[in-house]
């Protein structure tokens, strides 16, 4: 006969209230209390089970994180900051590879075998229609690098795309660039889409500016390393934003491997400001996107979607700032750094 | 009043089995078949419930995914080909980051709360308690990168550390090394103590060349960098193992940030061979550990320990290979590459 919560309640010489709190994540109690309790569920080898309770509380506390690429380096960061931002809240993140997957309604299905009380779509690559997939299923969720929408569907959390294009742009025309590319990651990202048009907008007030345009067919080392190496072939810009750092870092390598220089033969910026941007030995001047900032919110509305699954949705939006490093020539009149 | 398995099988107007393995990940059913079921169970509004269903068969198919190392680039290949494996046998990855995790029973209690089929604990630096105390908890627990052992405790899939110690130390010698060093992990880590180990007994068969080590205080960048820039202020040596790829990728920074070339004055080999390492800026010489066999190895273990929890414990071993890139000069009698 399996003990009760009661049974550990009577032996500790606590309240069944105290036992339910030591075993909810999340839940406020003092260490004391929890040593005496955990001692005697112990001893009564009580196991408190979180799912079979969440047949009548209705909550499994379980987050679907939901994410596509798994090359891109940026990626270990966010998790890390998710899992410890969920585990924070008392919240486990199931992890969702969908790196394969093209259709929404098969994810939808996977997630709501689990019960899942949300999920948070992690990726500026997956189409907006899963976050909106998992919305029409009932699933409260949260689209973090979402494209950003004046009047959003669900709940985005993220940067302006379109004017981190154009920030990228006003930086390569400020440091006296002639000849400029956008080297992007996959055509078919909402994110690669919006910088492009920020940054062919504001190219477009340069009339003497010339531009060019290309695909990367991933935002991963290797694409962006061949993609650069194919630019390399044709006469060349004198630089190019890519689409995020890891791209960026590729077409650092290529560029290394042409024997050419960096700033002096070819300016690079990039777009993320991840760790390993600061590495010295890359050292990329980049566009800083607040990651921790906003998977903090991200978590944070999350938790508040828990509370109120009818919660109007809000498209959440942080700046992003250039962050100087290496890799782009000084600006007209100054001296290099 | 909600729908059940029955009533899609009425209207789809096939059998109660093809309904169940339509909603139970990685039963076979048909794409047709599935299809069918899917549109009735649509138009029903039916929702499968994995967990409800889990309180009759004990079964969640949720495992645990422990991990304490998010900045080391090589765990977001590992959490791929986790995600992915378990996925494939219709099982679902619970992340856990322990990175400020010190106590192993708080680590049980907050899976067995989720009522977890099963725990892969995937680091080479958590200590073996935290393996131990799943298994004490009754969870069949498989411990990926975990030290080897001729008797296991636990069902252990990894590398002998100390065999790859001695296959450092070899390469090395071969090279005409005469002054070499080991930049070694957080001292802490059984990983670190193995290669530690076996690297030195080596080395004690050629009693003319010199040695020293040290310690990084994790394995990551900035701990690898920080490292060699203090190794470079007293006299160095020619050569050095490094822990580990991301380590070696630090050290590889410092000594460029010295003005230093690789190999010419400082040769460097590293361990794991993840993806990184062979990005044509880096090219580093290691020691390839093969991630891929190691993984798919311990999610079959772990499925057939769902089937038979009292497997008696196993150890399995894979071999590595030194992977020689650009960062060591040529073995004696060979011309530079």
């Amino acid at each position: 006969m399996a003990s009760t919560l009661k049974d550990v309640a009577r032996r500790a010489g606590v309240s069944r209230s105290a036992v339910s709190r030591t075993f909810t994540p999340g839940a406020s109690v003092s260490d004391k209390m929890r040593r005496r309790v955990e001692k005697a569920a112990n001893e009564l080898g009580y196991r408190p089970n979180f799912l079979a309770r969440s047949l009548t509380t209705r909550r499994t506390k379980l987050i679907g994180l939901v994410s596509n690429n798994f090359h891109n380096p940026l990626f270990l960061e966010v998790f890390d900051l998710f899992t410890r931002g969920l585990q924070d809240r008392g919240l486990r993140p199931l992890l969702v590879n969908l790196t394969d997957e093209t259709d929404p309604e098969h994810s939808v299905q996977m997630l709501r075998q689990y019960s899942v009380d949300g999920v948070v779509v992690a990726s500026s690559t997956l189409p907006p229609e899963f976050a909106k997939a998992f919305r029409d299923a009932g699933v409260p969720v949260v689209h973090s690098f979402g494209r950003h929408s004046s009047s959003p569907k669900v709940h985005v959390v993220g940067i302006d795309n379109v004017e981190c294009g154009r920030m990228a742009a006003r930086e390569l025309v400020a440091r006296g660039y002639k000849q400029v590319g956008f080297l992007g990651g996959p055509e078919s990202a909402t994110s690669t889409q919006d910088r492009y048009q920020g940054f062919m907008t504001e190219l477009a007030k340069h009339p003497k500016i010339r531009s060019s345009y290309s695909f990367a067919d991933a935002y991963s080392f290797d694409a962006g390393r061949r993609e650069m190496l194919r630019l390399l072939k044709a006469p060349r810009q004198e630089a190019y934003f890519c689409g995020d750092d890891v791209l960026s870092i590729g077409a650092l390598s290529a560029v290394n491997e042409a024997g050419l220089a960096v700033p002096g033969d070819i300016g690079i910026i990039g777009l993320n400001d991840m760790e390993m941007a600061g590495w010295e030995s890359i050292n990329l001047t980049t566009i800083h996107q607040p990651i921790r900032q906003i998977i903090d919110s991200s978590v944070e509305l999350m938790a508040a979607m828990l509370d109120d699954p009818e919660r109007y949705p809000e498209a959440r939006l942080f700046p992003c700032e250039i962050v100087e490093r290496a890799t782009l020539r000084p600006r007209e009149g100054e001296n290099a750094p």
